[in-house]
Formats: structure tokens, C-alpha cells, sequence
């Protein structure tokens, strides 16, 4: 069991200054604070403290940090975590993530709660560059991640296996007698990014199956049903040079867009263009026509993203890496139908 | 300054006791713990612990008790709190009501929670009825009611007025030369809820415009989508006998799913049956047609709640009861059509 002892040691800091650091911090300087802190989560020295033990009541909490509290999938992730958090009587602290993108700042900003709320582990569900990986050792909680993936695979990652889940949406279309079929992706950007490598299944697929790349087929746009929308509408601009009949799209909700946009048009989905989502959220089940789509297992992913975490915190020494993928499937409904001669 | 002394005191327990508690709490029975706790914190007792300070580094954090994670507007009333809570440089706290009903153990774990994580203040999204009156006086951290109100009135609640903003719901209907007029709702219950008197301004509306209430133009379900349709597959049944033109509804996934049970049955919305939703959800605008419905402020009711406790919280003798009403309006969109002859 750690003592202050222990803490200064460890810290190279005097016990006085440690003692200063624990009981009065506004006394000493932000760098020896955060010594004395690192030093005292290190060695466990927090877990000896019977009055901080009294006020978390001996249950462990997990931080779950999520950008985009808005999105349709927020509650879907969530509710598996919860789930699992439940059976594992572990609290839950969650963060949210101002930004869309995940700036270095916003996650320091996340893991300075983390520690504010005294967390054993936490749940990122993002993507996470190289770049970034000085802050997770300097966090010193341990880290799993949820949906993304960890550039240099350090960290361990509860997702699909998009590339494959994308060409098996492809392959979906070529089955129901598709060849000219589109699909609208997020931008390409240089950070690596989960849903941006859904245009490499796609292309894959399409080299597979011997199918004609056209870049006219492909439109660019972000996440919700409005980019979907116009992003479609390029699309139709195109068609009677491409010839489209069916469109792969990265997100329910601009596949959702997108249907609107062909209905908009005076045609419909899916007798004149068949529309493939992926994610399978709720929305798929209410739209008109009810959507085909991918579906990610959110849930469960979100389960066991905790029971990862469950067995870390017991054993400390437990430490898996890389991308644990779980199992996808094509829901089929009624925005995927054979393919007919364009009209 | 609280000391151990001055919460003795107040606990009517010895030093010894009170100081085994703080610091062993395993070795005193939980009725002795709660009489400590309870002193500890009615005389900010913890505020005095540098250590506690220094992990909580000085920040006000704020519960968030909300049910239905994976509901639509979880999200929207979630960023209202979200934005308001960054401005205050506070922190939420968010904990999961697991069942549908407010459970009074349900609300006792929630309660918990928010004492291990020391929350200063809460914010529920839920009816209270006076039964659980008792366990609020426990409690001793003010609590601020968003969406719900308090049976006996005695938290402050944000919303809106679902009785007014029920009747303008109607109302615009009439204006759109509507007469036979149907409606979605939840089945009354016993316990007051805010949703259930959405049909008593329903009614009111009727009344107030002399229209024919009667009964087969009432159909109850819960709030998903496929209660919707199965709802209004009834209300199609007695359409012959209601004649109805026009169907208000509870909430707008409930609209959603009776705008597809019309479409399924081979008529059409707006023009055979004009549909009106509530809430005004990201999902009103994906819908095809695209949904009329009462707006609900849901990011503003959380900003208001997160204002109102930043307010307590700096200033503790600033106590304000009763319902806050925020401003709704109606969104109109392609769900509700001037009335025309039954088909």
C-alpha cells in the first residue's frame, strides 16, 4: 500500500511539498501539482484514502468520452455501455466532445474531467492519430477505444471491419443484378478516419466484380440528411452519363437525405435507384421506404468495450491491442430491389 | 469553516464516531454513515477538504438524471445543457434512469449516484409526483425539473405549457379548415404527466371551437413508431364512422408512424389526412412528408434549467418553485394540408 512516503519518492519531491501538493494545491506550481498527482495514480495512493473511498463507495467509474451527443447513434452506443455497466456495477461519467473533429485540445479537455471525476478507465469512441499519443501516456488511466481505431493500433478498438463491411454492401447490390451503382462518401482527408474507409471498400468491391470506376459516380458530403440530399442531387446530374441504379451511401441519415432527393426528383427508390445505408440506426426503421442498410452493432459494441475495461481494472496487467471486430449484417428492407432498365 | 467538531455537533454523534466514519467507513453501520454524511454535507463540510477540492480541482459539477438515452430528443436537451454548462465552466454529471417509469428505487440509485460523484446540484427530466417528497428532503443537493413538473410544485420546473401548446396544435388544424379531428395520445394514468395533458388541451380545443368529441377519434399508445401506426390503423378503422381529416399527435415519432400506417393503407398525407406532431425532433424534418409539428425548445429548457442552478448554486438562499413555461411554436413543413372532401 502506498504511503506519501511512497509518493514523494516516486515524485523525486519532498514529502512536505507532497503533502502541500495533496491538502492545499493552490500552494504549489501547476508542473509539481501534476507530479505529485501523476506519482499518487501511479502507485495507487488514492486508493488508500479512506475519505475519498467513502465518497466513491468503492465503485469503480468509467469515463465514457463521445463527440456528437446529437447524432442518431449517440443513444444506440450508449445504452449498450450502460447495459454492461450495469452488469458490471461500474458508474459512468460521460464527456462529451465539443468539436467535431477531435482536436488535441478538446481530448486534453476530456481526460483533465476524467481525472476531475476520478475515473479508473475510459471509453473513447473515436479515431486517434499518432500525433496524439504523448497525451494517452501522459493520462495514465487506461484507454479503450469505441468505433475508431488507433493509428499505430497501441490502444484497443471495438468496431466493424468497415472496408469488408462496405464491399459486402457492394457485393449486396451486384447481387440484386446492379453494375452501375454510386455511392456517397464523407471527403477523403489526410487524418485516417473509419467512415472515410468505406470509399476503399467500395472501390474493392467494384475492382472485384470487374465494374467501371467513375468518379461522377462518387459524391462528397458530411453526415446528416441535408449533405445527403445534395449530395444526391449531384449524383442525379450525372446519371445519364453514369447510368447509376443503385447508390451505397456511409450513414443512414444521408441515405435517408438521399432518398428524398430521388423522391424530390419524381423518382422513386427503390424501383428507379435502390439506396444502401449502413449503421442501422433507429431512423432506418422510420423512413419511407424503410431503409436496406448495414448494420453495426452498436450495442454491442458498447458492451464490450466494458467488459474489456472490467477485466483491465481487475487485472492490471491485462492488456490487449489493436481492432477486436465484431460482426456486421445487411438488414434487408425496402430501398434495395432488383435492378431494372433506367427510365 | 465546517470542522469535524461542528459536524459532530450537528450529528449528535462523538468525534470518534464521526471521524471512523469519514475515514473507515466500513466500520460503522450505514444508519451512522447517513447521519454523518448528512451533517458532513448540510455543513459543507467537504468543501473544507483540501483534497477533495483538489480532485474536484474547484469546479461545480452538475447531475444530470434523465431516462430514455436512446430517445430522439435526448441529444437535443442534452446540447441545451451541454452549451449553458460550458459558459458556467461546469461539469455534468449524467446518469440513465434505466426504467421507463420514474421508480422510487429507480430515483434512489440516481440519487446515490450523484452523491458518489458529489454533484453540487441536480437536473431531472421527469414527472415528480408528491410520494416521493420525502426522498427530494433526503436528498439535500437542489434539484431543477426539465420537461416534468412536480406534483405539489415545490422544484422549480422548465417546459412548456402542453395544455396551451396542445390547444394552438388543434387550433391550427381548425384554421386549416379541419372539423373532424382526431388524436394520438398516451393512455391516461393515474400519475400526472406532462404528455397525458396533452389530450386534455385536445379536448379543451374541441370544446372551445364546438366540435363533436367522440371517443373511436381518441386512439392511445406509447411513443415509438410502431405505437403510432398501430394507433392509427384504429383510428382508420372508425374512419367511416369519425370521418376524421386530421390527426393531432403526442409526439413525433408517434407521427411518423401513423404518416406511414396512412401511406401503407393507400392514402395520402397531407392530402387525404392531414398529420400534426410534437416535439419538432431532428427526426420531423427527415420524414417523408416532411412533419408540421409544436416545436419544443429542448435546447433552451436545458440551458434555463443550467442557468437557474448556477444561480442556486452561487447564491444558496435563492430558491424559486413552480413551472418556468418556455415559449413553442408550430413548425409548419408538408404534414398538414387545407382539409378537403373524405375520399
Amino acid at each position: 500500500m502506498a504511503t506519501i512516503h511512497d509518493v514523494a519518492k516516486y515524485a523525486g519531491i519532498s514529502i512536505a511539498t507532497v503533502s502541500r501538493a495533496l491538502n492545499k494545491p493552490e500552494m504549489v506550481n501547476a508542473e509539481t501539482l501534476e507530479r505529485v498527482m501523476h506519482a499518487a495514480r501511479k502507485l495507487n495512493y488514492f486508493k488508500n484514502d479512506a475519505k475519498l473511498q467513502n465518497v466513491k463507495n468503492n465503485k469503480v467509474s468509467l469515463g465514457v468520452i463521445f463527440p456528437h451527443i446529437t447524432s442518431y447513434y449517440f443513444g444506440e452506443l450508449y445504452s449498450g455501455i450502460s447495459r454492461a455497466a450495469q452488469q458490471h456495477n461500474i458508474d459512468l461519467v460521460l464527456y462529451e466532445l465539443r468539436n467535431e473533429n477531435i482536436s488535441k485540445q478538446g481530448l486534453e479537455e476530456a481526460f483533465a474531467f476524467s481525472k476531475r471525476h476520478m475515473v479508473d478507465g475510459i471509453l473513447l469512441a473515436r479515431n486517434v492519430p499518432t500525433a496524439y499519443d504523448e497525451a494517452f501516456e501522459r493520462l495514465d488511466i487506461p484507454v479503450a477505444l469505441l468505433l475508431g481505431t488507433h493509428e499505430s493500433a497501441k490502444l484497443p478498438a471495438f468496431k466493424v471491419d468497415d472496408i469488408r463491411a462496405s464491399f459486402d454492401a457492394v457485393s449486396f447490390l451486384v447481387s440484386r443484378g446492379h453494375r452501375q451503382i454510386g455511392m456517397i462518401s464523407l471527403p477523403p482527408t489526410d487524418q485516417m478516419s473509419d467512415i472515410v474507409s468505406r470509399l476503399r471498400g467500395f472501390k474493392q468491391a467494384l475492382d472485384f466484380y470487374q465494374l467501371p470506376f467513375d468518379e461522377a459516380s462518387v459524391a462528397y458530403g458530411n453526415l446528416r440528411f441535408d449533405d445527403g440530399y445534395s449530395a444526391m442531387k449531384e449524383l442525379l446530374a450525372s446519371r445519364e452519363k453514369t447510368g447509376i441504379t443503385a447508390v451505397f451511401t456511409v450513414a443512414d441519415e444521408v441515405a435517408i437525405g438521399a432518398m428524398r432527393c430521388i423522391q424530390d426528383a419524381g423518382l422513386s427508390v427503390p424501383e428507379d435507384i435502390s439506396v444502401i445505408g449502413f449503421g442501422n440506426l433507429s431512423i432506418a426503421n422510420i423512413s419511407t421506404p424503410k431503409l436496406t442498410t448495414v448494420e453495426q452493432p452498436f450495442g454491442n459494441i458498447g458492451e464490450e468495450g466494458v467488459k474489456y475495461m472490467a477485466k483491465v481494472l481487475s487485472n492490471p496487467d491485462h492488456v490487449e491491442k489493436g481492432n477486436f471486430y465484431l460482426p456486421y449484417k445487411i438488414i434487408e428492407r425496402e430501398s434495395v430491389t432488383e435492378r431494372r432498365a433506367l427510365r
